[in-house]
């Protein structure tokens, strides 16, 4: 099921970067619901590349085009379909890798796997996958109108928020911030690393916050389709993705029971939310909270020591057009895999 | 699929803490392959409870017993079943319990999802249900006789095994650890530090490190069942498991793409191993590395106020035969989830 | 998928005719469902070998046991696990047969499949796994409480329920017959031939019709999940199970369309009903009809040339205790694999 | 998993006969086999209108446009995606039946089930859809070359080939056949009932058989997944199909076990073949044979009663562009399908 997404909504998604368009067909949508299309491609725009001046130069169109499931602006209780059409590949650029490998790329893993591979720009192994992604998030949250996502930059290169100082941003103050970091004073910091960064050629990394409010309880289900388990899943399937943790995360494997413990008030609700919105694998209504974090994207320009499928070694650098830092874009599609997650969660209940 | 793991290789479980057995169903399971009883049952003893001083003084006797699929010592590419007799269960212990929700356990969740539960030692929700995954582990370490799965105790409460100090280490050096720690040194403080803990009721959480050996390249598949997301879903799965991480983890985000990129040395093999021994979801024949953090256990003796059904709050410790730090009777659970999410991945080569 | 059946209802199975025992897992459950398990023990009574004269000699007890899933009489919404005991197994019956295959049987595929096989009785192949699916439809039936399933013997060895004798019978009028056909004066044509038949000992097939009422609107999904395609593939799983058509079935074939559709009444219901009570693979409240042909048993003690594993032909007449027609019962078969293709259904409405 | 076809190769379809476009994603299908496209398109002109005076006049040019997976005319293991654009399509013919149900077609059902239905020409139960399915199949034929399928009209309105006078006919007796029937004698006479039945404005049904050679032992699984019900629900899918038998079929029942067993000759090999290929739901390398049924077209001109959303009935008569007999034109898909199910079934050899 490597390219399916869900269990009740399921998402199939096809595509390479450089082939003539990318897309997903969504299975399991409920019939009756009004989608606002706008809605959809103004999620897929904080997506696309060349947005501004610290993400890459290429720019995409990326039109959603709807080709089944809605009529008349309902979904029909059969497949949605969309595809969005590759625009402005430069595949040139990538005829210099058609026999080496990249450092941290895929293209030593798909070689090998698949004993041939679609070379220009990652083929299948691309970014550009998560368009579709972003696309059924955004469709996806039509299922569950009162869930409200919010993610958004909180360390980038080891700079980081300080503690407690964001609780829940408005969604203005993430996308009014070139860095999607809602605390001004972090941003600054983060931004003036990333110049000097980018004038060396380098990447990178960083960590997401994403907090979740409006959340039914009984979302998610036991044993191996816990609440968390697929949203971990799910974000540990975003290109560059090291690491999961939801409520206390690693944090909590230095607190004691008592110290760890959400203990209720006298209305039911918890004092304090470490469990992270989740007990038992199905969700508590309250907030759910977890950390994803991103290495630095490998394509650099700094000139590395590559591997050809000869076998010998060559010095190059990765030339194309890179983020040298792509958290930031990255936090719409943390949102969107969200939404998914919580939406296929929801038709469970 | 919320009881069922893994794609080609499907484990199927069932049961309750309290009921006559728990068991399991492997469906997928390769036909002709010699199956070492004793092994199994090997594995699952390092998983029972009662083994020394540190861990709950609750005995099970943990017998496996093959129901299908073996025949004259071989599988026959039928499902494999197996179960064991719950024995010893003092359901009296929880009669208590039977209309309070304990705080940081599943007993609230279950029951506004199901409008119902099976109240005696948390239910389905129980760590009894390991028992599933550690045989199921070990019948599929069996698919793949060239790969070592090796997980140990590198964290409790804070204290930790200092960095750099053990590579791969010896089965042996686990096991005849008392905590599963590999370090003697570190293994005497942690030991002091749940011995103080213990006596106030308290209970602790810890972080435990998995290498793997002797991997294929080419194990994983693009795009949602990536091998690091397949384990890390796998290791969410477990009770008490807040944070998974693979490679570098949280540390990538804190590096640049220079420092963070494997390169190739003049062999083709990559000179560090950053990665984690995966790249683009797809193993490259590295040792595979991640990394696990689990919250203290929610079941402490120190009183603490619950929830009644009725809505209001209650003053309870929960009783019954808890450990003060499940993390060491995790490690086996770690290794065989692993074993199996390999096997999985290495019926699709 | 291959021991699965249904797909919000699913049912895992497991088990060979001579291993210790038979059972299943049935996940997808809904919770708060109070179960009779008496109605689930007399449903297995009427298929268990050894009821009357003309069914095998062989006894087995068949007494459903429990697993997990139901606490305090009501299901728990976790997996419904439950298994028989195998009794009375005589594997030196089969000491013969373990290096030639039957003809009619799955020893040789199953041989060339897996290099390998369980030779006593069939094995996994052996009609002992219908247990299972009786009791797993009997479970079922609990989900859709006003649907009432009835199946019958129509035919056997040619001898038929002259047409429009017979609408809905009654439970008793078919379970009060022998051979489970409600058409007194057919039935004892068909004992006749039986007699016969036995004397020289050979088997006869037969069809079973099976009738459905107080379904609701809306069962089935488009476009692989019809509602007549998954009954189909369902009795299709049946042993010696040759054929299968629904409502008018290969009659249809040779009407015209002006004679074939059905048309609504004053009232929008159908004034015939030829479609067998589903159009476009959706239930359309009418009666589901559909029919299912069984070849005659393969294990026959007239002496047969046999084929040996080494390759050379031998003559052999099957030993072991057969009955000379399986398809009286097989109706509580089709009704239970009925009930349960519904009740997967009924959990989409 | 209502649109999804296949196991191991998932056929994931999509689209509304009205729509912009239809289409298919193929995932599973295994990298390196060279495609050759022509021969694609080749199998989807064979089933689409227009192409002779028998089938509607309605003309769709059905350029297959392959979206992703190729890569220099060789599968790269990544999810194969391609689309059909509709052209063509007169909407305003349906106006009339916007809010009426015609007889025998899913529109009832469809706005039982969702509430809502797109009216246009069937919507998502158009035949249209079928055009994915040929395209899959001709794909999947590639994954096993060595396969060859043939089907052919066997019975129209009751005329059927003599018994025995066809055994595996060529591909150009089928297809040099205005009706798909490689006996000319037959043809004539269905060709004359044909063109009586179309001035009546009225349809007829008919029986396709198939036969397929070639096939190596071990395809298919137990118990679920018996090669017979997968190509049985593969059948029951394709609209206006009632029925489906293999081997000897509902004639089996009137057989004797001595009469049916099919015995093996010194070679290993069976004698006959009424087992259809096929024994325990696993391929014996024999031929596979099976029959279809297909009612005749619900689409008539002859004046019928239609019942309206509101409740009431009104005379109406189906308007737009329909074939007498669409059975003809079921080969390919038949064929098709066939291919696909053997595809799926042979990478788990």
């Amino acid at each position: 099921m490597s390219n399916t997404l869900g269990n009740r909504l399921r998402l199939h998604t096809w595509g390479e970067s450089h082939g003539p368009r990318v897309g997903g067909v969504i299975d399991g949508f409920p019939a009756g619901i009004t989608i606002d299309i706008q809605r959809v491609q103004s999620f897929c725009d904080r997506r696309k590349p060349g947005q501004s001046s610290i993400t890459t130069p290429r720019k995409e169109s990326d039109i959603i085009c709807i080709d089944s499931g809605i009529f008349e602006s309902k979904s029909t209780g059969t497949p949605l379909a969309f595809h969005f059409d590759n625009e402005n590949t430069k595949s040139s650029d990538y005829d210099a890798l058609k026999d080496v490998f990249r450092p941290g790329h895929a293209d030593s893993t798909y070689q090998t796997k698949y004993g041939f591979r679609d070379h220009r720009g990652g083929g299948r192994s691309s970014a550009r996958e998560t368009a579709n992604w972003v696309a059924a998030g955004a469709l996806a949250s039509h299922i569950v109108p009162g869930i409200e996502v919010r993610a958004y930059v909180e360390e980038i290169g080891g700079i980081t928020i300080p503690s407690g100082a964001i609780n829940f941003p408005d969604y203005d103050a993430v996308e009014n911030s070139i860095l999607r970091c809602p605390h001004a004073e972090t941003e600054l910091k983060m931004l003036r690393l990333l110049e000097e960064v980018r004038q060396t050629g380098d990447s990178l990394g960083g960590v997401i916050t994403c907090k979740v409010k409006g959340v039914p309880a009984g979302l998610g289900d036991p044993v191996f389709s816990k609440l968390h388990a697929e949203i971990g899943k799910a974000m540990l399937s975003i290109n560059a993705v090291k690491g999961f943790e939801y409520g206390a995360g690693f944090q909590a494997a230095r607190l004691r029971g008592s110290e760890h413990n959400d203990l209720f008030d006298s209305d039911g609700r918890l004092i304090e939310n470490r469990g992270g919105g989740i007990l038992g694998g199905i969700s508590n209504a309250e907030d759910i909270t977890f950390r994803v974090a991103f290495k630095p994207v490998a394509s650099i320009s700094v000139p590395q020591n590559m591997q050809t499928k000869s076998g010998g070694g060559t010095e190059l650098s990765v030339k194309g057009r890179h983020d040298p830092c792509v958290v930031p874009r990255a936090v719409p599609i943390v949102e969107a895999l969200t939404y998914f997650v919580l939406a296929d969660a929801y038709l469970g209940l």
